[in-house]
């Protein structure tokens, strides 16, 4: 007998029937003799219908208004699915943020989850009762008024959720039956992974594998939740999906245990930027207090030997910004020239085995020389390599890496 | 400077535009130094919308998870009302029942409101912040559960609240400009009234003319709340509409205040029913048993002295149910004939100056003779006189009376 965390997201609970197919999985759970919270998010589309209807009534709107009418769409869902619960006997109650409470701060629209409080759960979860708790909302702790988490918040909910609970295992159930290799729609051969590492996972989720949201993985690994990946069709139900987990659970560690790519990627190239001290934080303070995320930076000495040349990546959508704000600023950065490319694409290889392991990278390097793919910027962690690389390359890369590691199925 | 409570159905508040309409609305009165709270209904359609989702789930469902999912339709309403006053520079929160709090008892569905805590919300709306509060919901007094108050419990919401207040006045903003003399559909002539009583508005309501729910007059008469029925369209804004209000505000008494009528009745006659102590027992009290209201009631002795023929009215949907409790019953009521007729219509006229007026009924009757009109059942209370008859001589019969009090407009 476990004590279970289930996730099912919007397209899960999408209408009727899929609520009661919902319901007839938690019910299996149940039975088996687990106790059992689920979490869920707003039926599919309802969410965006109630973010527009904000944006129709006032384009600039106050936030704390803003989490009042988007959180009734999970609201409505565990009121449904409570009701098909208790249609197939199970004996379950739904549970608002404000209820539980799940504690947060008060930056609304976007809250941080405190605390939550799971006596009253656990008590009625021991006696049998199934605790169905809306996704992506809490409280404010200094204000007393509904809170949500941000746009795909419902998964950081499940793991904070199982984390209060100390709970065996978080089920996030999703549209993919774990986490793979790829991705399979680019290399077939791509295999689906037993388990993972939080580490690993992580750099996957933030790498463009949208399988779960990277703050749900920094908080599984914070709180030593063991996630697990799975498909809420009923025909994948038997099939063990993907575990996210320490690398003490993990026996036999690859080197590497994944490939991913990431397109939305754009390249900045600033030209003859004198090379002088602070010149870094002159360029790169104006692209933060913008709030452009920069990612991959590489610098080189020009040939001249008193100016450097500097390139780095943003977000395809952040790259219009991010030049003219580095534009409006060129007499003071004193560079020569400008380029952008966005016909760029990052390719990563991901593994906590690298660190016993030399020649991860060269093996990489190879791999794309024999294809004649051109390196324009690498850049490492201990346990990923990214290139990047020119856009049309991106499926030949990605297939030839995952041949190289020695990924591919039987 | 007065303290308001104005309240807005789901047909004001229906679509983006119409809620920017009704912000305007409060705007002004909050121009004018007024304390504003504003009780808003669920967007027209989506309280059906939600019930519809809660039947599809399960046809029986528990009440409770019935609450948590029909009481999101006001929580979206009063976070869009409220943007959209801020967006007019007024400042205004919006407050969900269970944040007031609204305490209900805990029969969920069908809740009455115990108490209102209004410390907070007056500390506020002294300060000037407008305050915008989800009609029809509350908290579980034992519970801490959502309560709903039942369809149209906005109403009561309402006056509710603006007896917790203690409010000058309670604004009830609809799509009529006032109460009528009778329905001005069937009468032209019909004219708005400046005043009408809590007890006349109580017969008003409950006789079919559909401007109140009968719930929230029998509050608003409870705790003296005035309450102006209004139009909510910006051409009637300056339109003054009808005060419900107690007798000493009315200083010119109508012996009629107005003609109402109801063709929602069917008629059941009982021949040659026993006649000996408890037989109306024996036929009324399986009908209570079965939920049945029973309405007007005649019994006649009959031509041999030793029974009775008993009439009574019920609403028409519940004819059929009551013929067949009262046909299994037949061998202990020992009636020699049932029969019915559902093509009749219950006209009434109601005025609190009937006490001090004599040949009020005389009137009536004479009215409804001089156009050949039978009546079948005649009931009276205080302040109105009721007759049943044939459906097809209604609007015959409310244009005459209506005439026959003086009530047609110059």
């Amino acid at each position: 007998m476990a004590r279970l965390v289930m996730k099912f997201g919007g397209t899960s609970v999408g209408d009727i029937e899929r609520i009661r197919t919902v319901a007839r999985r938690v019910a299996e759970e149940a039975a088996e003799g687990h106790q059992v919270a689920v979490v869920v998010s707003a039926m599919a589309g309802e969410t965006n219908r109630l973010v527009d209807l904000c944006r129709q009534i006032a384009p600039m709107h106050d936030a704390r208004e803003y989490d009042v009418v988007v959180s009734t769409g999970e609201q409505v869902t565990i009121g449904l699915l409570s009701m098909a619960l208790q249609a197939l006997g199970v004996e379950a109650r739904s549970w608002t943020g404000w209820q539980i409470p799940v504690r947060t701060d008060v930056a609304h629209g976007r809250a941080r989850i405190q605390d939550i409080d799971t006596a009253e759960l656990i008590h009625r979860m021991e006696q049998g009762q199934v605790a169905v708790v809306a996704g992506f909302q809490g409280i404010g702790e200094t204000d007393n008024r509904i809170t949500t988490l941000g746009r795909g918040g419902s998964d950081t909910s499940a793991v904070a959720l199982a984390a209060a609970l100390d709970a065996d295992r978080c089920d996030i159930y999703t549209d993919v039956d774990g986490v793979y290799t790829t991705d399979p729609r680019i290399v077939p051969k791509a295999r689906k992974l037993a388990r993972i590492t939080y580490e690993e996972m992580l750099e996957m989720a933030s790498l463009g594998a949208k399988v779960l949201q990277t703050r749900s993985v920094e908080m599984a690994m914070k709180h030593a939740v063991r996630v697990s990946v799975r498909h809420s069709w009923p025909q994948y139900w038997a099939v063990p999906g993907t575990l996210v987990c320490s690398e003490d659970e993990i026996v036999e560690k690859e080197v590497v245990s994944g490939i991913t790519y990431s397109r939305d990627e754009a390249k900045v190239t600033l030209s003859r930027v004198s090379d002088k001290p602070g010149v870094a934080a002159s360029i790169f303070g104006p692209l933060a207090e913008g709030n452009i995320n920069v990612d991959m930076i590489v610098q080189n000495v020009s040939e001249d030997g008193h100016s450097t040349d500097l390139t780095f990546t943003v977000a395809t959508g952040d790259l219009d910004k991010a030049v003219s704000l580095l534009e409006a600023r060129r007499d003071d950065l004193g560079y020569s020239d400008i380029s952008s490319d966005s016909n760029v694409c990052k390719v990563s290889v991901i593994g906590v085995g690298m660190r016993s392991h030399a020649g991860v990278a060269q093996t990489m390097f190879k791999a794309l020389a024999n294809r004649n793919i051109n390196i324009q910027v690498i850049s490492t962690s201990e346990i990923k390599v990214s290139v990047l690389i020119a856009e049309e390359y991106t499926e030949l890369a990605v297939r030839a890496l995952h041949t190289a590691y020695g990924l591919d199925a039987a």
